[in-house]
């Protein structure tokens, strides 16, 4: 981890907060995952992103934007769109989305 | 996962983003870490969380509460103030909190 205000500007900026519920059904969905947090990195307004599962029923995947412009943006990219319909068809039991405005930030890094 | 819409009021709302990097000290982590879940979701205000560890390097954790004063009181609360003065002095690498207004939220839940 980098610290905050290296990896960040100062806020207000956007966090997308998308929490999920796998299928088993592994059809590409790794390969597609990764693929996305390729992708998403290229696009602009983008800022960083955080990713940890834990067994099937629990990932939580944070991504960070400059503003909501950029979220659309990458929200209407035609590969994105398409990863997400397969989600929706096979990969995801349920999941969550939550589009969050950074009021304020602060970090800890052991000396 | 219950549906986002059985689990949260109308936005907004507020998200605090706890994505931590781990040391090796195990001493009364895990013990600490359930309490605190435990004692969160008593307090007036929250919401949910949803935590998700992927090795020592990444772990997120978000918690979702009413507004800022419900934060404020989680903050003050003297056992969740001596459990963070522990993980700065042994149980955390590096943290980053990210305090954050949810907009809007939507959902997906196969049928």
């Amino acid at each position: 981890m980098e610290p905050v205000h290296d990896r960040f500007p100062e806020p207000p900026y956007y966090a997308v907060i998308f929490t999920s519920h796998r299928t088993e059904d592994d059809n590409d969905y790794q390969a597609t995952a990764e693929r996305m947090l390729e992708l998403a990195a290229e696009q602009p307004g983008f800022l960083g992103v955080d990713s940890a599962r834990e067994g099937p029923e629990l990932g939580i995947t944070v991504s960070y934007w400059r503003d909501e412009d950029s979220i659309a943006g990458w929200r209407a990219h035609a590969e994105h769109t398409l990863a997400r319909r397969s989600g929706r068809r096979q990969w995801y039991e349920a999941f969550e989305v939550h589009v969050a405005r950074v009021e304020r930030n602060y970090g800890f890094r052991r000396q």
